[in-house]
C-alpha cells in the first residue's frame, strides 16, 4: 500500500491506496509501446512544444505542488521552489536543444567509387528513439529527479514514451504530477501512451516494469541495493536492455596545502562552506561530500578544527522518510563502532530525535584505503576526514574510492607535476572534477556530466543530468544507400 | 595447448605451445596499467604516428603474414590480402581522425552569473582514456578483427593500452602479429605496456583477463556463448566494467515485391548476388544473410527458384577450424530435423567432406516468428527463406529476430506508408539498414555503425567498426571551474 506521510512527523495524510498491479503495469507498458511509433515520428518542434507545456503546467500549479512536496519530503519551501524552477528550466532546456536540431544530428558519408577499403557505399548515420523507457523516480529530489525530472525530460525529448514509477516517499505528489503530465499530453493531442505512470514500493513492481518485453531502456536514480538488483534483472532478460543507473557516490573533496595557505579567514570560510554542503538538504544529495582529504600538519589541523566546529553548529532538517533515517542511523552506528575512526563531533543529541545529527570522524589514509566498508556511502550528513601526508597518499585514497560522481580539488590553481597527477587520478575515478565550490548543485548544461565509474553509474559513459542525457535514448543506425525519399527526410523514416 | 593447424586439412604445423598462465596474464595487465598514465598523456600526433607505423609494418610483412593466415584460416590469398589492406586502412583512418582532433573534442560552457538554474559555474566537458582495454580477437577475420584489428586500433587511438587475447584458431599468425606490434611500440619509444599479448583457448584465460582489476573495458567479437559468459564476468566484478561484445546476428534480407518487378534478368542477378553473399568466406561473416524474406506468389516463387539454383552451384571453401565446422554441421542437422522447414537444395555431398555444403530451407512467416530456435545464428553458409504474405508478416518476422547487426530492404525505393513502416521496424531491430547490395562487407567510415540490439551487441549504442568505435574508450568528464593551466591544455591533465 502507498501512504502519503508528513516527513517531519511521520503522521499519515489521508487514506492509503494500493500499488499498481501486474496487470496495470502490463497495460501501462502496452500503452507506451502502442504510442512508440507515432511519438517517435513527431518532429523536434512538436516535442519541444510538449516539453514547454509541461514546464508551464508545473509552474501553474506551483503553489499546491510545492506545499505537498514540502509535507511529503520535509525539504522546505525555498529549496522546493528552487527545485521546481530547475525542473521547468530543464524541460525548456531540452526543448531548446530540440529546436536547435541537436537530437537529429546525423553524419552523411558520400559514396566513394572504387574497390574497398577506400571505395564504399553511401552511409548516413542517424539516431532513432530506442523505444519505451522505464523511469524510476528518486526520493531526494521530488521534482528534479522525479516524475517530470531529467530522465523523463530527456526520454521525451528523444521521442521515447516513458513509463514512470513514482517514488513511494512522495506518493501523493507523484500521482498529482503524473496527472498533470497526462493532462498536458492529452491537450497536445498526443497518445496517452507517451506518458504512463505506475506506483509501488515493493520490489515486484520494479521487477515487473523492467521485465516487460516492450521496455527498451531503464533510467534509475536510487540506492545501490535497489539499483544493482534491477540492473541484474535488466541484464538477465531474454533480450537485455540498457540500464542507466545512478547508484550512489561518496564524492571525495581534497583540500590541498595551497588551499590552506591563504590565512585563517579564508580557511574558516572554506570550512563553513564545506559544512554547509554536507548539511544541505540533510545531506540527501547524491553529490554530498562524504570523504574530506586534509593534509597532515598544523594548517590541516586548524582546518579540521574549524570544519568540525562549523558542522557542530549546524542542524540538518528531518530526513525524507523513516526508512532513509533508519539507514542513516545504522550507517553512522557502524562507523561509531569502528576502532579505525576518531570521532570529531561532540554528539549529545538523543538517537531518536526527529532530526538527525551530523557525523564526522577522522581516519588515516592507509586505514581508509585498506577498509572497504569505509568506501560505502552513508546517505545523509555524515563524512570522514582522511589525513594525507603526501600526493601519493591522496592518490591512494582516490583510487580506493574508485568510482564516484565527483571529486573536488581545492588548491589546484598552480600547475605542477603533483597537481597534474592528482587531476589525472581524479578524472579516472569521477564523472565531474571541481576546482572550486562544492559538488552539491549540478548545473543543467551541455557540458555537464553526472555519472562516473561504477557504482556512481552503471553506464559511466552516459550522464543523467545535462543535455547529453538525451544520447541515452537515441540509438545510432547507419543507413546504407538510403533512397531519395528517406534522405529527403534526413533519414527519419516516419 | 595452442597448435597451429592447416585449416584445409586439419594437419598440425610445428610444435604446440602452452597457453598464457595466470601469472603471465597478471603481468601483462600490470604492464598495461603501468603504461596507462604515460600513454594517456601522449598527444594525438604521437598516437597517430604509432598507428601509421603499425599499418606500415603490417604491409612490410604482408607476404609472410598473408601466407600464414591462409594456412591457418583457409580463407584464400585474395581475400586475406584485401583484409590486410583494410586493416592498414583502418589503422591509418584512426590516425587521420586523431590528427583532425576529433578524439579530443570538448564542450566549453562559460559561467553564467546569477542564481541557479540559469546561473552556473564554467563547465568543460572533456574525454579521458578509460584505461587498459582487454581485446578478444575473432576467428573469422585474422587481420581486421584480430590482433591489430578495429578494436585494437580504436583503443590505441583513444590512448588506452591494450591486452590482446589472440584467437586459438590462428595462433601462429596471432603471435607473429603481436611480435610485430611490440617491435613497433618499442621503436616508437613507448612503454611495452601499450601493447600486451596473451593466448589461450580455455575459458580460464578469458575469465582471468576480464577479472584483472586494472582492466577498464573489454572489447569482444565472437560467439554468443563465449560472449554472454564473459559479459557476465565483467558485470559481476567488484567494479563492473563496460563489455563491448558483438555476439552474433542473423541479418534478415527482405525482398520487397518492387524488387521483383523488374524482369527475370534483374531477378536472377539479385538471386546470384545473394547466393554469393551467403557463400562468401564460407558464410563466416557476422553480417552473412541468414533470413531471406520473400513475397508469396509467382514472382517470389521464381526468385526462390533462381536463388536456390544459384546457391546449389556454389561450393564454400573449408571452414576456419574443426570446431566451427562441427558447430555448423550441428546447426544444419538441427534444421534438417525440423518439421517446419522445407529443404530447398538437393544436397548429395557426404557429411564428412572437407568443405561444407550450403543449406537453404523455406518456412512460413508464422512458423518462423513463433519458433525461437529458428532465430539462432547458424554460423556458415546456411539461410532460411521466409515467405511473407504482407507488410505485417514481414514486420512480424523482423520483430521476432529482434536484434541484428543489419537488415537489408530490397525494393524500398518508393515512398509509401508500408515502406516507411518497414524502415521504422528495421531501424528498431538493426544497427545498419541497407537499401541495396548485401550486408557482407562493412565500410570503415565515420557514419558506419556495426552494432545493434542484443545479441548483435551487448552495448547497442556503440559500434565496433568505423571511427565512432573510438567513443567506447573515451569517457566524458566535466571539469568545473578548471584552473587556467588546465584550460590552456584543453582539459587534458598530463
Amino acid at each position: 500500500m502507498l501512504q502519503s506521510t508528513e516527513a517531519r512527523t511521520g503522521t499519515a495524510i489521508g487514506e492509503a491506496w494500493p500499488e499498481s498491479t501486474a496487470a496495470e503495469i502490463a497495460a501501462a507498458v502496452q500503452s507506451a509501446a502502442d504510442a512508440a511509433a507515432a511519438f517517435g515520428a513527431t518532429g523536434a518542434v512538436q516535442r519541444a512544444t510538449l516539453l514547454r507545456a509541461l514546464a508551464g503546467a508545473l509552474e501553474a500549479e506551483r503553489e499546491a505542488l510545492v506545499a505537498l512536496a514540502d509535507r511529503e519530503s520535509g525539504l522546505g519551501l525555498p529549496r522546493l521552489n528552487g527545485e521546481l524552477d530547475r525542473t521547468a528550466f530543464q524541460l525548456r532546456g531540452f526543448a531548446d536543444v530540440l529546436e536547435r536540431g541537436d537530437a537529429h544530428v546525423f553524419i552523411d558519408d558520400a559514396a566513394v567509387a572504387g574497390a574497398p577499403p577506400a571505395g564504399r557505399p553511401r552511409l548516413t548515420r542517424v539516431r532513432v528513439p530506442v523505444g519505451p523507457v522505464a523511469m524510476f523516480s528518486a526520493s531526494n529530489f521530488p521534482f528534479a529527479f522525479s516524475v517530470l525530472g531529467g530522465d523523463t525530460a530527456s526520454a521525451l525529448a528523444a521521442g521515447c514514451p516513458v513509463v514512470v514509477k513514482g517514488h513511494p516517499a512522495h506518493p501523493e505528489l507523484s500521482r498529482r504530477t503524473a496527472a498533470l503530465a497526462q493532462r498536458v499530453v492529452a491537450e497536445q493531442a498526443l497518445p496517452a501512451g507517451v506518458f504512463q505512470f505506475v506506483q509501488g514500493g515493493s520490489i515486484e513492481v520494479g521487477v515487473a516494469l523492467v521485465n516487460a518485453p516492450a521496455i527498451a531502456a531503464v533510467a534509475f536514480t536510487g540506492s545501490f541495493k535497489g539499483g544493482t538488483a534491477l540492473a541484474k534483472v535488466a541484464a538477465e532478460r531474454p533480450r537485455p536492455i540498457p540500464f542507466y543507473g545512478e547508484l550512489g557516490s561518496i564524492n571525495p573533496l581534497v583540500v590541498l596545502p595551497a588551499a590552506l595557505a591563504k590565512g585563517a579567514e579564508k580557511r574558516n570560510e572554506l570550512a563553513a562552506t564545506l559544512a554547509g554542503s554536507i548539511c544541505m538538504g540533510a545531506g540527501q544529495f547524491c553529490t554530498s561530500p562524504g570523504v574530506i582529504v586534509v593534509p597532515k600538519g598544523a594548517d590541516g589541523d586548524a582546518f579540521v578544527d574549524a570544519f568540525a566546529q562549523a558542522l557542530q553548529g549546524l542542524q540538518p532538517h528531518a530526513m525524507l522518510s523513516a526508512g532513509i533515517r533508519s539507514a542513516f542511523d545504522k550507517g553512522v552506528a557502524r562507523w561509531r563502532e569502528s576502532a579505525l575512526l576518531k570521532p570529531l563531533l561532540n554528539d549529545a543529541a538523543p538517537a531518536d530525535a526527529a532530526t538527525p545529527r551530523p557525523y564526522l570522524a577522522e581516519v588515516s589514509a592507509a586505514d581508509f584505503a585498506a577498509t572497504h566498508d569505509l568506501h560505502e556511502e552513508v546517505f545523509g550528513s555524515a563524512a570522514l576526514v582522511v589525513r594525507s601526508g603526501s600526493v601519493d597518499d591522496t592518490a591512494t585514497v582516490l583510487e580506493a574510492v574508485g568510482g564516484t560522481l565527483t571529486v573536488t580539488l581545492w588548491g589546484a590553481e598552480e600547475d605542477s607535476i603533483e597537481t597534474r597527477h592528482l587531476v589525472r587520478v581524479a578524472t579516472q575515478v569521477a564523472g565531474r572534477v571541481l576546482f572550486a565550490g562544492v559538488p552539491t548543485g549540478v548545473a543543467v548544461t551541455a557540458a555537464q556530466h553526472h555519472g562516473g565509474p561504477y557504482p556512481a553509474s552503471t553506464q559511466p559513459f552516459t550522464t543523467s543530468v545535462g543535455y547529453a542525457a538525451l544520447d541515452r535514448f537515441l540509438r545510432p543506425v547507419a543507413l546504407q544507400d538510403a533512397p531519395t525519399w528517406l534522405s529527403d527526410r534526413q533519414g527519419v523514416p516516419c
